[in-house]
């Protein structure tokens, strides 16, 4: 059986650290580190997120403040907002919580904001930086994942890594990560031969938002799987992308769902919000 | 035998597609594109290139300009005349030519230059980009290597690519070009099995600057290799990062070297500059 990658138990760890080291900074710079969220419309899901964030936020001791704005905000409104909290000095993390209207140009709104308050890490500046190995705001699920892998012993290099899903909040940035870890790595999606690619994965990352897409039988023996899928399926259960009971059969370690990955993304954010706020990595 | 991919037919064709385009551009808007060339020092080989670049430029209607600076120009004063560069109206692109002298930090004069204006596409903001999808000047030479596979007839979609090398000049943007592409992508360095990865690749791409590292028994019937290293051996011969005998062996299409992906970064430098000039992509 697969030992079990508790995300629950390492954020809470690096959820302290951040307190601790947030105390630190306190005392050190007499500034205390604040992160300010954007919500615009009434999206549930958005709503549980943003809270959460702000929880954590409030927990490991920053200021934080929610701007929660009409659905049928403007964007050149919306892009206002963002401008002032670029230049607010109490405000070192900027967050706006995707999705965005449809109305809304959200590539737009996110180059918008100052890539010094990026902690979401999603700035085409700070892609750049992360594409080409410079210091910079990391996307925070990807940034979870690698401490996870760390947490669990396993060190990418020289190790064969495939990530399932290329989007650019998970797939892309985790791919470079790994890269830059020195793993030879692989990104799949919907026109690759997923039993192919998966049963060379001494590394699994899935991020593609399909319910147990990655059967059990395809994975490589002892290979360490992160599951970053969180899906409901009709009987209400959560589910990964990776079928977890056939996989944890053969995996030597694997995240559950839920409390694997989903927790991380919010102690990176904290992470990079403090990061932020001590003027840069 | 493979079919030899002609890099110096297709780049001159697209230096004549340019010619033509600049033809259209200067009727239509009065306005000539200009193309400002960096050089500091003395290295030899980059003076050759400079050489070519403002030729080329010339040879397809541009207006050219290169600024011979002293070895010893300290940062500052680069900055500052890439800082004129960036404000020059008459300067639609700027290269300032790799390798800098050792006291100069290069990643802060690439980072000076307006993204805008980033014809070698290696600003953060041109890398993040690429990265994240959306539209941004590119560097050339993956350019150049998508452009020869496209004229070898060869699509990536659905194909596996493997890409050896991992710099930020061309390993990185072409492993990001290929998924984009649509092919399922694995990016190798001096820690990967390259016989096993080269074995599965139906789209090879080596960019290492080790001569013939890559044995010609090791590919995959079929392959479609894009060799971009261009490496001088003891006798004074030019040879690729593949054995090109056996690999043409096995291969369906193979870029020859010299004369292989070579001509294509200066003639996707020229169609980078006409973008900048017609205000983006």
């Amino acid at each position: 059986m697969a030992q079990l990658i508790d995300g629950k138990a390492v954020a809470a760890r690096v959820r302290a650290e951040v307190q601790a080291d947030v105390e630190r900074f306190k005392a050190a710079r007499g500034l205390v580190p604040g992160l300010a969220v954007v919500r615009v419309g009434e999206d549930p899901a958005s709503k549980i997120y943003v809270t959460g964030k702000k929880k954590a936020a409030e927990e490991v001791g920053f200021r934080s403040w929610e701007h929660h704005l009409r659905e049928d905000i403007s964007q050149e409104a919306l892009l206002v907002r963002v401008r002032q909290l670029n230049e607010d000095p109490s405000v070192h993390g900027i967050l706006v919580q995707l999705p965005l209207p449809k109305h809304i140009d959200a590539e737009r709104i996110i180059s918008a904001v100052s890539p010094e308050k990026d902690v979401d890490g999603f700035h085409p500046v700070n892609a750049g930086l992360l594409s080409l190995g410079q210091p910079g705001l990391r996307p925070c699920t990807p940034l979870g994942a690698m401490r996870l892998l760390e947490e669990a012993g396993c060190a990418p290099a020289g190790k064969r890594a495939v990530v399932v899903g290329r989007s650019n909040i998970v797939g892309k940035p985790m791919a470079l990560m790994l890269l830059q870890a020195d793993a030879t790595v692989t990104v799949c999606h919907r026109k690759s031969d997923l039993p192919r690619e998966v049963a060379q994965a001494d590394i699994l990352v899935v991020a593609v938002g399909v319910p147990e897409l990655i059967q059990g039988e395809w994975l490589k023996p002892g290979a360490v799987v992160i599951d970053v899928g969180m899906n409901r399926k009709p009987d209400g259960k959560l589910v990964g992308d990776v079928a977890f009971q056939a996989a944890s059969q053969r995996a030597s370690a694997i995240t559950p769902v839920p409390g694997g990955v989903g927790p991380m993304t919010i102690a990176m954010l904290m992470r990079n919000t403090l990061i932020a706020a001590s003027g840069g990595v």
